[in-house]
């Protein structure tokens, strides 16, 4: 394949594949520096992941939590932008081989991120929606409001329950973030619009293996988010391992090896991720999760000139044996070390190590309530909910994205509604499988 | 089939089918009376028609101007919606076939809307873009700026040069206004995004078979339009009728029999509209663009208790000899008659004949540019402009979507910029075009 045809600056080429928080931080740090940048992404747009379930839940347009690539670049002289999936990497000639074809780099910052591990269970990834991007949130919005039309429309009162119910896998923030507004929809939005149906009988279920939700949290915050999850009617079930989805049951085994079972049309997937890696390196890299052993500079072990960041990475040391936690805030500070890391070489001098401050972490399970920890600070209820939209507006690229954000959540408050209840698109849900099935045998997903 | 399940409530059911203008306003004219209103729509939303051309050029984020059927018919206790594509009526025993079932009615309303009239030209059905729906929009958003990404990456001239090209074919308010916003993309905000490319190299052509642009307006309405887009940079051809359009290249005759050729790969096709008409219906019935010959009380001519209104209805009189003009505010004021009609007849009154206010044309030719005409009132420009903008925004559906359109046009406005170029589907052209094929041939298309 040819090469893709980019700018000959004849300065270092540094690579990024991934326009995520990480890779963002990366490029911004080398704005206008003496070196070319080239991001590549499979998208042409930044996702504000931690937000994916309100577009899901009909709580925002797609549109207010991504933000073009090229916007944010603009007025860089030294950026090129390429609309592509990586297919390879060949770290022997410094290539990465793409869909549009192929590109030498003096330096490769990996930047891929991650996606939803199934953990093999062929059944559940072939049925289940998982929820890690834009497409995925609109995709599970039209399936949720088609379900419930379907539900209208039939006399078998079995089908109609499984299409009316939602079992959520894994309680991280995703989650009980997800079963929180599924719980509002259920109570503010639901029975209005569809009066004919006896919304009671909706049943949202939260399956989690471990002992507890939010386990990154204080046990204290995750008790309270779990009374949060109770009183909005949310069954949860802890200790409990799901072991198939066919046939629209979910099977599971709980804590005291009861094997339950639960009609639903409605599998939400967030009980693990993996990183997104490609062909070409080697194995001894790929850690647990899919995930690049990294040295404390951010380095690929044993591929020179090679970088991994966020997500993808694992940088195993005492305090974190497994790596670092998979969530924004590393992502963002590895890339502002790894830009200025990469600076500093090229003047001479020594690279500085990576520290990880971590900045806390919240999750919000409806109207008024929320779990906020920072440090040694926590709160829980109306101000931890108000620091929640606080710290999600400011962090929102934009200030078209944070206005549109504010309006649609000051109109949901107010109203006790969600305005985005659209079945834009009608793929069968098979269509929406096969697809999802053929991205992720692609080798790469950004 | 069996019949689709709604409610049984032992007064007249009034079946409406399509939640476009018209059909709305019957719905709510009939709320609480005694009366069931039954509406039947592909979409579960109504879609705002006129700013459909704003989403395809990335200024505004589909959902602001689509709205849940549902919703506007809150607390109504007389109102069902059912998702459903009509096949066919059979008037001889009161019943409609859907995809989902059959649906009795005492009284039919057909409040279809129209859609593209590709006048049998094959190739230009099969390969360019229509614009009358929220999906089309959005693909052509896509298509739009996944050719620029092709245009960057193409070392051959001719293509870069298709792929940056657009014909808009018909000069009515969809090709004027799509014209003046893709020339404003072309001015501000392509040469940000896309630096490597020579943007003064895309060309809109505006392509239209009559002799002036936007008919329906007054000729110096029309000229001042005309002068606005030349002073944009497009190229409007006058008296020039597209013959054809295959490999990526529009044939079209001038008036001096000239044949001219520009190659584009973005085509856009809004030279003329038909009525969504289904099976079952007397031929004789169906009138010159698939429009339904009605009575000056909307019935159908020849079928009992059978209406229709808007753009699929045709009225003939002295006055309109082909028909009211297949706008918006046709659709409205018969849809409130039609519905004040119905219940004067089972009042035993006599219902009243149709008479069309005409609220005024306009359109709008980039920023600070309109041209508005209300009955004798003609403007022009600046003032036009924000005429032009009150309007619209005022007949948005809720205040969120009014909220979120001003926002956005005052983003827009500010800085010269259109936020929302997101790439969110990435169906290659083909399959675009299968399953654009694969609607209209459906017998209906709501």
């Amino acid at each position: 394949m040819d090469n893709i045809a980019v700018p000959d600056l004849n300065i270092p080429r540094v690579v990024i594949i991934g326009g995520g928080f990480g890779g963002l931080q990366v490029a911004k740090h080398l704005k206008n520096k003496e070196v070319q940048i080239v991001l590549i992404d499979r998208n042409n747009y930044h996702t504000f992941q931690p937000l994916l379930y309100q577009v899901a839940t009909a709580g925002l347009e797609a549109d207010s939590i991504a933000f073009p690539i090229r916007k944010l670049f603009k007025g860089y002289k030294n950026f090129t932008f390429r609309n592509a999936t990586v297919r390879k990497v060949s770290p022997e000639d410094k290539t990465i081989q793409t869909n549009i074809g192929n590109l030498t780099y003096d330096y490769l910052i990996i930047a891929t991120g991650s996606r939803t591990n199934f953990f093999g269970l062929e059944d559940i990834q072939n049925n289940s929606m998982p929820l890690k991007t834009v497409i995925q949130a609109l995709d599970l919005r039209h399936l949720m409001l088609q379900n419930f039309e379907k539900a209208l429309i039939t006399t078998d009162l079995k089908k109609r329950e499984s299409l009316m119910n939602f079992v959520l896998v894994g309680a991280g923030p995703t989650g009980v973030e997800m079963a929180g507004a599924l719980s509002e929809l259920k109570r503010y939005v639901l029975p209005q619009d569809y009066p004919e149906l006896d919304v009671r009988k909706m049943q949202v279920h939260l399956v989690e293996a471990g002992p507890r939700i939010l386990p990154a949290l204080n046990e204290k915050s995750s008790q309270k988010a779990l009374d949060y999850l109770k009183n909005l009617g949310v069954n949860v079930w802890l200790g409990t391992t799901v072991m198939s989805y066919e046939d629209k049951e979910v099977k599971a085994k709980t804590p005291d090896g009861q094997v339950i079972s639960i009609a639903t049309q409605n599998m939400i997937w967030s009980a693990g991720v993996q990183g997104n890696i490609f062909e070409g390196i080697n194995e001894e890299t790929i850690l647990r999760g899919n995930r690049l052993h990294v040295n404390q500079f951010n380095q690929v072990k044993g591929i020179k000139d090679v970088f991994a960041v966020g997500d993808v990475a694992a940088m195993i040391s005492d305090d974190f044996p497994r790596g670092h936690p998979m969530v924004a805030p590393v992502a963002i500070q590895q890339g502002q070390l790894l830009a200025k890391n990469l600076l500093r070489q090229f003047d001479g001098q020594e690279m500085k190590p990576f520290e990880y401050h971590d900045k806390g972490s919240m999750a919000t399970i409806g109207k008024n309530k929320a779990v906020v920890e920072v440090g040694k600070f926590r709160s829980q209820g109306l101000f931890a909910w108000f620091i929640w939209m606080f710290v999600h507006i400011m962090s929102l690229i934009g200030f078209r994205n944070k206005a549109i954000v504010f309006i649609n959540w000051l109109w949901n408050y107010v109203n006790y509604d969600r305005g985005i209840r659209l079945i834009i698109r009608s793929f069968d849900f098979k269509l929406r499988n096969d697809r999802r099935r053929k991205e992720d045998e692609e080798t790469v997903v950004i």
